[in-house]
């Protein structure tokens, strides 16, 4: 029998070499030789699996979307909050700040394709917006269930409320991971926006 | 008499070659000889000037900050609003928003020197915070002029407020810079902010 080789565990072997690499020495810093040896692969075995250097990044970006899902979506499902709502709101978003290491790398990841994509137009062109939306999505239907319940006005924009939501939790993940403040302030600015909002948890 | 070199301005202009590199090429392609040539100037004199590329890379942060108070502080001082208070701090939060090619370039820069700082000790190091206290240290005055207003409650923590405003603002400047909001979607989103916060303009 040939021996069958799993190409997508090898495209993930190498793009998370690639995060590894990035998120302690700067995504500019990733070429296909430094990744190749983080990976212990060959220069070759990258070039096979990704032709460009953009594609390693953009792969390397979804992967940054799978693993914060795949950190979020079994603590969410072990939590036993109510089916939707505010709790869930702040629970997501919680996760989404760098508070411990591994999220604290995610984000540092986030901010470096967000820097690099400012200046590179190949990655910018890219629909590397899909996670974002996913999340936004997802909000908005939080949200909408809070509607339901009383917790916001029926005539609520429910676009923008998510947008200041979704836009205060960058701020604040930036600012802990800037050092400017502590993870106790971000979660307690967090909370008090969502109750001025939505009401406090029940 | 010999010729007499203003030192000071030969800084700013290297430093203003760099933060030009960067905001095409990106930060991180802004070496010494890069910013010779956009300088019109010899390595040597880049050199000479500035010992490190760290110590060009903070000179050049300094230059953001003061090409962002060039900018806002007379159009504040034009503007005619009342002395202190709500319609000011949306004043200067909209200034810090990426809403034209020059404030878009700001930001750029501070999106750049925030993810570079991420991976580069030296960088990250320095006390490079100081312009973002200093705009902190303002918003906290304004606030705190809304309160003896009436539009805060005694008791709320001015620091917290503070620090939610700055964090909704980096958030909606960085949705306009991804292209995943128009600048409208950002000022209504903050103006929403304040008004539920500080109360409608007056």
């Amino acid at each position: 029998m040939p021996k069958r080789v799993d190409h997508e565990q090898r495209r993930r072997h190498i793009a998370d070499a690639l995060l590894r690499v990035a998120a302690t020495r700067g995504l500019h810093t990733a070429g296909f030789r430094e990744v190749a040896a983080e990976a212990g692969v060959s220069v070759r075995l990258v070039q096979y699996y990704f032709q460009t250097k953009e594609q390693l990044l953009l792969f390397g970006l979804r992967r940054v979307g799978e693993q914060f899902a795949e950190r979020v979506l079994p603590r969410l499902a072990a939590a036993g909050l109510p089916a939707a709502g505010r709790e869930r709101i702040e629970f997501v978003l919680l996760a989404t700040l760098p508070l411990d290491a591994e999220s604290r790398s995610l984000h540092v990841l986030y901010n470096q394709y967000f820097a690099l994509a400012l200046t590179d137009p190949s990655l910018a062109a890219q629909p590397y917006g899909s996670d974002p939306d996913a999340l936004e999505a997802w909000l908005i239907k939080q949200l909408r269930a809070c509607q339901a319940d009383g917790r916001l006005p029926p005539e609520q924009d429910l676009a923008d409320e998510a947008l200041a939501i979704l836009a205060l939790g960058v701020g604040l993940g930036n600012a802990i991971l800037g050092g400017r403040r502590s993870a106790d302030d971000a979660r307690r600015v967090l909370a008090r926006h969502l109750d001025h909002r939505l009401g406090p948890p029940r």
